[in-house]
């Protein structure tokens, strides 16, 4: 049976949510769960819940340490070497889980897992990828959303590969539309970057459909769009600022007549089922592709079920072999693009 | 009397939509219009709606070519000497305009004001600033939206003094909060660009509030956010993509149950008042900061109402005397910054 390692202690509401979630994805998926973390908490947080859980395939495996949100991510990567984070990424190095789950501090659970778990041959830099609703009704992979600000147009094209392979693993497409985050649809539109990276994306062994623009990346009309990591940040964050105002917006507008507010009441439902559909926790969270193993980080915030779907996602990522498709492909993509650079 | 170059080719409903504008603008505001474009087409046009126009502060000067939104920018403004683009911003490098006004192909117009009007001493590059509404009610204006791909950190520092010039003159606020885009408030987080850009956006004679990120954007806890081009750019549009979702899902949920339908119906009205209050024509369309003069470009799509507002921003900006005040705090900066330089 797969196992996955899963820090107990990184979120906002840990280790309940963790050891809520870690329950049940044991009891619905074919899945065990190592849940890592202070042993006597999470040994107590368990009892509460269900006192046979030892009958479960759940295991405890006790670290000394852990990482908060407010801790300096490359500090405590440095000196914290007991940290839950820590032990866990040790499990998958160890060949004892097949990939770690956190909903901790990302930058650190990012720097631990390159760091301990080491990267796929052939990745420069592991990236932080999300999904994202669509009007289409698909999912969309956006990557990178923060793991690397700086980035070069190899860098964008490895991102093509690994964002692809996972939602042809994750969302079983044969072939998804891979598109570059761009200003215009046009090849010359672009900053130095996605200019210089665009013939490269050509090349590769993916169904690249060319640059895509802001407005694009919610529409369902391409699957994996790839971004350095400060723009794919940016996207992220503006989106959840302009649903706010939206919301506010609403909310004002709908409560400044009674006949406005009747329909804001009976509008409610469609609001709260709204808010599921944008909840990015319905796909598990962001996986780090390209580190070995698997890591997926989920918001601070995550609750059992987030945490659960996490294990479920992370499940389908290890039955899809992710890891061994990038890796065959940038192998073959450097072999293919070698050749004609010797003959030169 | 301040007079308004407007370009009567240039958006979707030219020149109908700019006719209109022309029209409801003098008539309510201390303006004199000149519209610039096929004299015979625009006279048609004027006829339609007041034969009797000739009697308000309206001028039609002629220009025997457009650019269309189809056409290359770079090769429209090379070959079409003729342009009413062209032609209004000679009216304003000329001294019988004070600015201009296109809803047309908005790389011709850019690129047009910058060679024919010129750019504001201690201006490297002129840069495109929007007006976004914010969850406070106050406006935020972003700068750069897509006049320079790939910005320098002086360009940023340069757009943060244009940027907050225009701020308090066309809002009328003392001291507006600045900040530049980044993905976290703390000083060493951001790209290249933006590390390089924030100790010289400390040295400016500006309340610069440091990094902001892009949930902070429709907060209105920043008045004005300087970014480069590309990233100015994804956030326009991916928030354009964000509202479009966010609409479609509410009208799929709120029509699956008739009480779920009867609310739509009934929110049908805060959602008119909702689009008008992130209707961007609102605030005039977006200004290219930085050209000698004024260059305002409305969206393509711009109906009579937008024009009209356009040219009352624009009023408001040469009232608020924009250009002498970037000017006047560029070359006091220049000249604060040149000190400890040459000393050492």
């Amino acid at each position: 049976m797969l196992t996955i390692a899963l820090d107990a202690m990184g979120g906002d509401h840990a280790p309940k949510a963790e050891v809520e979630g870690a329950l049940a994805a044991v009891r619905n998926y074919p899945v065990a769960v190592t849940l890592v973390g202070r042993e006597e908490i999470v040994r107590a947080e368990l009892d509460k819940h269900d006192r046979r859980w030892a009958k479960l395939p759940i295991q405890v495996v006790h670290a000394s340490e852990f990482i908060t949100m407010e801790d300096s991510a490359a500090k405590a990567v440095r000196t914290k070497k007991d940290s839950s984070i820590r032990v866990a990424s040790r499990l998958v190095r160890d060949g004892k889980a097949i990939g770690v789950i956190s909903a901790g501090n990302t930058g650190a659970v990012m720097a631990t897992a390159k760091m301990v778990q080491g990267v796929v041959q052939g990745v420069d830099r592991p990236g932080l990828a999300t999904t994202l609703p669509t009007k289409a009704g698909t999912p969309v992979v956006l990557m990178d959303v923060g793991a690397n600000v700086d980035c070069t147009p190899r860098m964008l094209a490895q991102f093509a590969v690994m964002g692809e392979a996972y939602y042809r693993a994750i969302h079983h497409t044969d072939s998804p539309r891979v598109g570059l985050l761009s200003i215009g649809e046009e090849d010359h539109k672009g900053n130095e970057l996605t200019r210089a990276a665009l013939p490269i994306l050509k090349s590769l062994p993916v169904n690249f459909i060319g640059n895509v623009e802001g407005r694009d990346i919610y529409k369902g009309t391409v699957d994996v769009i790839v971004c350095d990591g400060f723009v794919g940040n940016v996207v992220l964050k503006t989106s959840e600022g302009v649903a706010d105002l939206i919301k506010l917006m609403l909310r004002e507008e709908m409560t400044s007549s009674p006949l406005a507010q009747a329909g804001a009441l009976l509008a409610k439902g469609a609001f709260a089922k709204l808010k599921r559909r944008l909840d990015h926790t319905e796909y598990g969270g962001a996986p780090l592709l390209g580190v070995k193993g698997m890591c997926f980080i989920t918001h601070g915030s995550s609750n059992g079920n987030a945490i659960k779907n996490a294990i479920r996602v992370a499940v389908e990522f290890a039955k899809g072999d992710v890891n061994r498709r990038i890796e065959s492909e940038l192998t073959e993509w450097a072999e293919s693009t070698a050749t004609p650079t010797r003959a030169e």
